[in-house]
């Protein structure tokens, strides 16, 4: 299936650059001739998760503030990509070792999603790991207010259902995972 | 499950208020004695995607460029909740006979997610529309680039299986409708 053509960039000037919040604003002109003055896209380092799995068929969740929401989530573990990180996979192991204290396992690619292609640069890489196992105690970054829970499939289902696993990016493995079984 | 104690919030204030972007930075203080000086939220209206499908079994979809990743995407079709849209049905209804040109069916509920419940205030709501037909020809707005597509359940299986339907809010919704079958 043939890409529509790209917009042409007029203008773009940043707004901010900062590690949580960088924004341009574009004046960018549309193959149809229509003008948009000022787009705004949202950029980000890339995103991981993952669906981490014991050897006993639990699965690794965590509970998290989340403020612009202003509600406590069921959540995946994730979080960013970090410079030092080598690849996606490595930086969702570090995040569930930081997050969880949980770690080895074997890992495959699952999914490769887009947070909002419209306004946001990045995409989220998430994972499978099965048979993670304990190997060391968690140890969030100061920042983080979050506590971890293992969660039968039917539990995990169940928050699915009822929307109480409410994360796009995590919703959307998750349900694809059911969809495979 | 108990909700975690709500971050204090000591400053508020708003860096935009346009109508794509309305950002304020806020000063907050968690639970745990920690400070975040600059935490930014995005505040959005409440969006909206539908699944569509006619008396022969075909899914709706668009294709539209998308400016941040610079791709054209299968996507649902999918807006915003407008001031003057009674409920978020009434205003996915408005959209997918705007972006389409499909109406009429059997709608319902499907599904209440958030596009990041960290950064953005809004939800996304989503419903299942059953046989859809034609009622007028498609007219969408100036600033919208699109195409209007039939799949079959397979085919958006294939594109889901392959990541290209990278929206996650749509791939959530639809990955829920391949586990429910």
């Amino acid at each position: 299936m043939e890409q529509l053509k790209k917009w042409d960039v007029l203008s773009s000037e940043y707004l901010f650059k900062e590690p949580w919040f960088t924004v341009r604003r574009e004046t960018v002109a549309l193959p149809n001739g229509n003008r948009i003055p000022a787009y705004y896209v949202l950029e980000y380092p890339e995103w991981v998760n993952v669906i981490a799995i014991t050897r006993d068929s639990q699965f690794v969740f965590v509970r998290q503030y989340r403020h612009a929401l202003g509600c406590t989530c069921y959540e995946l573990c994730a979080g960013v990509c970090e410079a030092s990180d080598p690849s996606p996979m490595h930086a969702a192991k570090r995040e569930l070792l930081e997050e969880t204290g949980y770690g080895n396992g074997v890992w495959e690619k699952y999914a490769e999603l887009s947070p909002n292609p419209s306004t946001m640069t990045n995409l989220s890489h998430s994972f499978i790991a099965r048979d993670v196992e304990i190997v060391s105690a968690p140890h969030p970054e100061a920042t983080e207010d979050l506590s971890v829970h293992l969660l039968s499939l039917e539990q995990v289902r169940a928050l699915l259902e009822t929307d109480q696993i409410k994360q796009s990016l995590m919703a959307a493995v998750l349900w694809k995972y059911i969809a495979h079984l």
